[in-house]
């Protein structure tokens, strides 16, 4: 009797309308700035998050939590703490790069309707988490992984996301709350939006340009070009 | 003249399919141990790299390289830095613990037709990142974000991930040539598979329950579960 050689094709479990949906997510997600008004439904909101939740983690750790805000008392706050952070990390650049800087938009914190600021806990599920002994990182990995999860899921349902990195974390603790132990990973503006640029902003602007994949690939170590065959 | 309002509606630029393909490639994706030997192109290959490629990164910093890994020998190099690293991280259970986590497979390094690993360079586009001023390590979080991508365009090509974690990074820098200065974040397994489990490995060993998603969502404040309105 022949055995019927199992191949990857039979394992075509999503169409192709569904495998496009999922490049078609990865290629056009965009670091947004630009917020339309309208509210983010409750539903939209609980599958962005579910999304989130669904990441892998290590040793199934899901070390993350989830800080909604919609307060505009809290979003004035964490503005604040953004321009507090944003005068000292702007005096770093010199000249043209300085003045690029300085018109480049780098939050929307007031005018997206949600913002989330995703933590992770390194202390959850106790001191040993399964394949978290050796590199400790690996919870705060995890967590930036339901991020990326929840930035594609908004991707397809229309609704941008920008991720705002400039801030002093201990201020964004005193303003959300957060114990000193858990770490505030991402800030999140999330709202729907008019467009989504064809091309990263900083590409646009000039600030820096996409690297080519191809100078980026290594073969069997470090360096290699080659793969040797 | 009335002027039409624009709608979120106006924006689904994604099909019904194609959105079922991210809320699908994300809720099924998972961490995989068993590989069939089947070869993965150099189309697929490339196509998830340069999925990867697309992820956001702080400052478009793109401080992400990739050692593509097709020689048993660096395998069997990579197989036996595992096998250290994991005698030391499993000593730390014990009684039913350590019995359940024996008979769990962590990794298919030797299985795996293609090993990856993907690491983040901190020095990449020079001392200053726009946004990584006050937190540095945002250019790990872009390379998490990067693999996530890749992990998720893996799963629609029913390709499957697994992401190894038990190393000594120090040791696993000797193995593949990589300098001090890079950060190795993450050695994937990629290949094939029969199938993927509708659960993650670790919730049906009995290792670890999902959390609820409610329980996980705080806001305006940490610890808050009422939105107060």
């Amino acid at each position: 009797m022949m055995s019927r050689r199992r191949t990857p094709v039979e394992l075509s479990d999503f169409s192709r309308a569904e495998k496009r949906g999922v490049y078609k997510a990865i290629h056009s997600r965009r670091d947004v700035r630009q917020f339309l008004p309208q509210v983010v439904g409750e539903p939209e909101l609980k599958r962005l998050l579910a999304a989130a939740h669904h990441a892998g983690s290590v040793g199934f750790m899901q070390p993350w939590s989830f800080i909604v805000i919609n307060s505009s008392y809290v979003k004035n706050q964490v503005k604040n703490a953004f321009e507090q952070a944003n005068v000292i990390a702007s005096s770093v650049f010199e000249g043209e790069r300085r003045e690029l800087y300085s018109r480049l938009k780098l939050e929307g914190i007031l005018e997206a309707p949600v913002n989330l600021c995703v933590t992770c806990d390194p202390t959850r599920n106790g001191p040993h988490v399964l394949g978290r002994h050796t590199i400790r990182e690996t919870d705060v990995y995890s967590t930036c992984c339901a991020v990326q999860n929840l930035w594609l899921a908004a991707r397809a349902e229309g609704i941008g996301v920008g991720w705002v990195s400039i801030f002093d974390p201990s201020q964004l603790r005193a303003v959300l709350g957060i114990p000193e132990h858990i770490i505030p990973v991402a800030y999140l503006c999330i709202g729907y939006v008019d467009r989504f640029s064809p091309r990263p902003e900083l590409e646009t602007a000039g600030w820096q340009a996409r690297l080519e994949l191809e100078d980026l690939i290594f073969h069997e170590q470090w360096g290699q070009k080659s793969t040797g065959h």
